[in-house]
C-alpha cells in the first residue's frame, strides 16, 4: 500500500458502522510497550534506535494481523505526508517531530497502527467504528500476544509493563471513546457531565488529543489510570461509562426535539446552507458545521444527503488531507477557498 | 381602492425602475404645510381637528393627481393596517398615535400620500424611484400649486410657510434621498462620509426615519435647513450632495472587486445560503442578509434570482406585512418562523 491510496480509503474511525454510531464516533485501545536491554526513545542513542526499529518492523511482519501492513519510516514522508497520517489518526502530532528512526505501520484496513519509537519503542492503537471497546481490546490483545512471542517486553512483575512516562506503566493502556454531543453542548449540560467524568479519574480531549479543544462537539474519553487495574477492569470501566454519557447525550436530544425544535431545525438547515454556499471556509468552521449537519441527520432532519458524504467531508477537508487531494502545498488562505469548493461540490448535488 | 389591495402593489420605492437604481432606492420630497387660523394639530381642539381634517379631504378630491386616492382614516384602521402603511413608508410612525381626526391620503400608485393633523395640517410627500429628486419636487410642487388655490395656507412674507416645529418653517421642504452603501459600510469609509454630510447641514437616518439605525446599510439622507433657500436651491444642493455619494460609494464597491473578490463573493453567497435555509429568522437579520444579495445582484454574482423578488422581500417580510399576509396577528416568535417560510419559498426555486 502506498500512502496515496488512503486518499481513496474511508478511515475506520468514520465508518459509522459500529454500534451506537449516531453518538459514539469510533473506540480505540492503545498499549505501550517497550524492549528489554534498549534505552527507552528520548534516552537511545542513534544505533540503539536502529536495533529497536528494526526489531519491530521485522516482528510485526509475522503477525498474523499485520502481514500485509505497510511501514512508513517518517524520515522518508514530508511534512503534509506526515500531517496526513496524524489528520487519519493513525499517529501522534508528537511523532512527526524528529523522524529519525521513527516509523508508523498501518494495516490496510486502517484498523491497528504501530508507532515505533514515539514515547515508548512500541505504541500499538485498534480503533473501531462506533462503540466498539471490547472489540478493540480482543483484537489487540491478540496482536500483543504474538508481539510477546517475538519481543522481549520490559516488565516487572510488581510493575507491569515499564514505560518512558510513569503515567503509563502498569497496563500500558489507553482506551479512549470519541464521542460526538452536541446536544449536551446546546443545552449546557456538558460542563456538569465532564466534571463526572473527570471525578471517575477519566480524561477529556477534543477531535485531534491531548491539548486540542473540543471542536465540533467532538469529546474524547479516555482512562487516566492504567496501574493496578486489569486489562478488563478498564475497558469494563470504560465501557459502563460510556453507556451513561450516550444515554445523557440521547436524553437531551429528545428534550431539545421536544422543546426547541423549530431552534434545531433553524441551526441544522443554516449550518447545511452556509456550507453549500460559502466560497471561504476555515477548517474549523467547517467541523462546527459539519457536527450540526450530522445532528440533523441523525434526527430525521437532513434527508437528502448521505451519512457517508458528511464523515468523508470531516476528513477530507482537513489540510493535509485538501493538500494531498489538489497534489500540491496551498497555503492557509488557499486552503479555505479550496475547501470552500470542495464542500459546495460535495453537497449541492 | 382599499388597503389590502396595497399587498399586491409594488412600493414605488421598491420599484428599482428608476436613475441609479442600483445606489439609490428612492427620492422623496416632503412638504409641510398648515391652514390659517386653525390652531397646528397638537394645539387644535375637537372641532378644530375636525375641520382641518374635512377642508383637506375635501379639498385633494379636486386636485388632478388625487382624483382616484382613497382617504384612509386613521380612526378606522387596527394597529396592523396602521403599521403596515407605515412599512410601506407611506405615513409616520407618530402618525399612528392617537388616530382621532386623522387620516392618510393615498394615491393607487403609491407616490404621492398626504398625512392629515400629524404634526402639521398636511404633510405632502411625492415619492419616486432611484434617483430622480427633481422628477418628485415637479410633482409635489404641482400638487401644492393646486392645493394652495383652493385652501389657505399660513405663510408670512418675511417667514415663508410656518410650521409647528420651527425647523420646518421657511420651505417647509424636506428632501430625502434613500441609499443603499454596503461597499462604503463594508470598506469602514461610512463614518468620514457621513461626517462630511453632517458638516454640509443633512443628516442622516435609517430605513425607519428618525430614531431608527441604519439597517441593511441603508442611508436616508435629508436636508436639514428649509428656511433661507429657495426650494430649487434645496433640490440642486440635495442632488450635487447625493451625486457624490454614489461615486464614492462605486469606487467602494470597484475597490472591493479588484481586492477583495474572494470575499465578497463569500459574503454574497453565505447570505443567500442562510436566506434559503433559515427556518427562523428575524427582520433585521433578514434585511441585512439581502442587502448582501442585492449588493451580490449589482455586482452580477447572483444571477439565478431576479431584483424584483429581492426588494419584494424588503417589504413583505416585515411584521405588519408578514401579518396581513397570513390574515392574523403573529406573536413575534410566530412571525420568525413565518417570515422564514416565506424567505425560503420566494429563493428556493
Amino acid at each position: 500500500m502506498k500512502l496515496n491510496d488512503l486518499l481513496s480509503h474511508q478511515s475506520e474511525w468514520l465508518k459509522d458502522t459500529g454500534p451506537n454510531s449516531n453518538i459514539v464516533i469510533s473506540s480505540r485501545i492503545r498499549l505501550a510497550r517497550n524492549l528489554e536491554k534498549i534505552p527507552f526513545p528520548h534516552w537511545a542513542n542513534q544505533s540503539q534506535s536502529e536495533q529497536s526499529l528494526g526489531q519491530v518492523v521485522k516482528t510485526t511482519q509475522k503477525v498474523n494481523f499485520l502481514k500485509g501492513a505497510t511501514v512508513f519510516n517518517l524520515s522518508e514522508l514530508d511534512n503534509i505526508d506526515k500531517q496526513f497520517l496524524v489528520e487519519r489518526h493513525l499517529m501522534s502530532y508528537e511523532h512527526t517531530q524528529k523522524p529519525d528512526h521513527k516509523a508508523v505501520i498501518v494495516d490496510n484496513e486502517e484498523i491497528v497502527s504501530i508507532m515505533v519509537n514515539e514515547e515508548d519503542h512500541l505504541r500499538m492503537q485498534v480503533m473501531q467504528s462506533g462503540f466498539n471497546i471490547f472489540e478493540a481490546w480482543s483484537i489487540i490483545n491478540e496482536i500483543d500476544d504474538a508481539l510477546a512471542k517475538e519481543l522481549n517486553f520490559a516488565f516487572l512483575l510488581e510493575w507491569g509493563y515499564l514505560t518512558a512516562c510513569p503515567t503509563n506503566t502498569g497496563t500500558g493502556m489507553r482506551g479512549s471513546v470519541m464521542l460526538h454531543l452536541p446536544a449536551l453542548v446546546m443545552t449546557r449540560a456538558i460542563d456538569r457531565v465532564l466534571a463526572a467524568i473527570a471525578k471517575l479519574s477519566f480524561t477529556t480531549r477534543g477531535l485531534y488529543g491531548e491539548g486540542t479543544q473540543a471542536m465540533g462537539n467532538f469529546f474524547q474519553i479516555s482512562n487516566q489510570v492504567s496501574l493496578g487495574l486489569s486489562e478488563d477492569d478498564i475497558v469494563t470501566n470504560i465501557n459502563g461509562l460510556i453507556r451513561q454519557v450516550i444515554d445523557q447525550e440521547n436524553q437531551a436530544r429528545e428534550t431539545m426535539l421536544s422543546k426547541n425544535k423549530a431552534l434545531l431545525e433553524d441551526r441544522v438547515n443554516r449550518s447545511l446552507g452556509i456550507l453549500k454556499s460559502a466560497h471561504i471556509i476555515s477548517s474549523q468552521e467547517t467541523i462546527e458545521l459539519l457536527s450540526m449537519v450530522r445532528l440533523g441527520y441523525d434526527l430525521g432532519m437532513v434527508k437528502n444527503i448521505e451519512r457517508s458524504r458528511i464523515n468523508e467531508l470531516f476528513i477530507i477537508t482537513q489540510p493535509a488531507h485538501l493538500q494531498k487531494l489538489e497534489s500540491k502545498k496551498l497555503s492557509s488562505q488557499e486552503r479555505d477557498v479550496k475547501r470552500a469548493e470542495i464542500v459546495r461540490s460535495k453537497l449541492n448535488i
